[in-house]
């Protein structure tokens, strides 16, 4: 490879070499990076340059480093619309995915400070609390915690939930149509709760959304924790600016 | 304690007493928590329970652990809309916060796949970098790479980008109002150059954001990855439920 001070350091073409092979396929996903010695064969390059090409595809998330295994295409993200209010099967299905889920717990439990604010009712009151992991085509994408209302909460729980969107039961069968919902988005790392669930390992990145829904007349009915794999998830949306006072 | 079965398990009770210590500024962010002695003394449970209650306010973002030191009460969040299209020092002065920033480097690079299509150029079109770190009240909050087409950028760098805001040149030096934005938001962990930006330690959770910014003719005008401080930031939004064809 010649270097030419134009195009940039010569790490930035190895980079885009090996990037565009993977936006088009040449490189599949779960497929292994050809070896460090491969690499700066068939650039001539050297050992760092082929380094700082990797370390930085690890950076944008298109190749992964497995321990002891080598170098490996990562699964594409997600891609998914941020733009109204709608619920993980809606989501997968619009995607053209196969969306499932498997219940991990059911259980009434205290409401602590967040989850009382949330759902507008005293601290310490017993609210449903359901864990789920979601899947999509059959990987794990989201462990969601979703409390509700006791009363409600107790007749969502006598359906199967591995088959049942909660959406679903909430608007279909007990007549509650969610009208809006207020959404708080973060970035946190794994919990060992959360890791196991997702399969990830300890201190992964995970896009927290929380999420409180309302029904008619401004009511909470639904508050969840959903707990994506930050690694398979990316959010999108479109904000216009406001017009501006000319002064 | 006695422990009160329709209250939950002791460690719950035990983390929502310090939960409601913390949010209620008894126990100021930045202060050290009680060592667990204390608060085994206390609460008159065993040292497991503490840990488990400690566990979970790690998780929930409300203390943190600092290695060989102790237990602290963490910093809270800045939470901040994404409604609209505002940038940076428009956010933080909303918010009654002080904004700064210290530009790093202003460099022509050639723009790679990514770059190239978010501002509509074929690769390796030669555009303008900024990179900046971003703070509030002295804090960093942000490390934020800009790309602007070359003719742009080179007239937005002679500016002293530590003072003028670029939304701010675009919009009332050169004439070029933004209209509205695209938006992907990913939760990563933050790689070697960012944490060193930022000051965290390199695995720490980066809420990115990637914005494309339009000017009238929908051009884009202002290519940006943002990556905030996942442990400083918290993104609020409402969306509304579309309306169902009943069936």
């Amino acid at each position: 490879m010649n270097p030419n001070p134009e195009y940039g350091p010569q790490y930035a073409m190895v980079e885009a070499a090996l990037a565009a092979e993977i936006s088009g396929g040449i490189l599949a996903p779960g497929s292994q990076l050809p070896t460090e010695a491969r690499l700066i064969a068939r650039f001539n390059v050297s050992r760092t340059t082929v380094r700082k090409a990797i370390e930085n595809l690890v950076a944008r998330g298109l190749v992964e480093i497995r321990r002891g295994k080598g170098t490996f295409v990562a699964q594409p993200r997600i891609t998914q619309e941020l733009t109204e209010l709608t619920g993980f099967v809606e989501d997968m299905l619009a995607l053209g995915r196969t969306p499932t889920a498997r219940l991990l717990d059911k259980q009434i439990v205290p409401a602590d400070a967040d989850v009382a604010r949330q759902l507008a009712v005293p601290a310490g009151t017993l609210v449903m609390r359901i864990q789920r992991v979601r899947l999509a085509d059959g990987v794990a994408i989201s462990f969601d915690e979703t409390y509700l209302p006791r009363d409600i909460g107790e007749q969502v729980v006598t359906h199967d939930l591995d088959a049942e969107p909660i959406f679903s039961l909430l608007e279909d069968k007990y007549d509650l149509p969610l009208t809006e919902a207020e959404y708080r988005l973060e970035a946190i790392t794994a919990a060992p709760e959360v890791a196991r669930a997702l399969a990830v390992g300890p201190g992964s990145a995970v896009f927290l959304i929380e999420r409180t829904s309302y029904t008619t007349g401004q009511r909470p009915i639904d508050y969840e924790k959903l707990h994506y794999r930050g690694d398979l998830i990316s959010f999108v949306t479109r904000l216009a600016r406001r017009p501006r006072e000319r002064t």
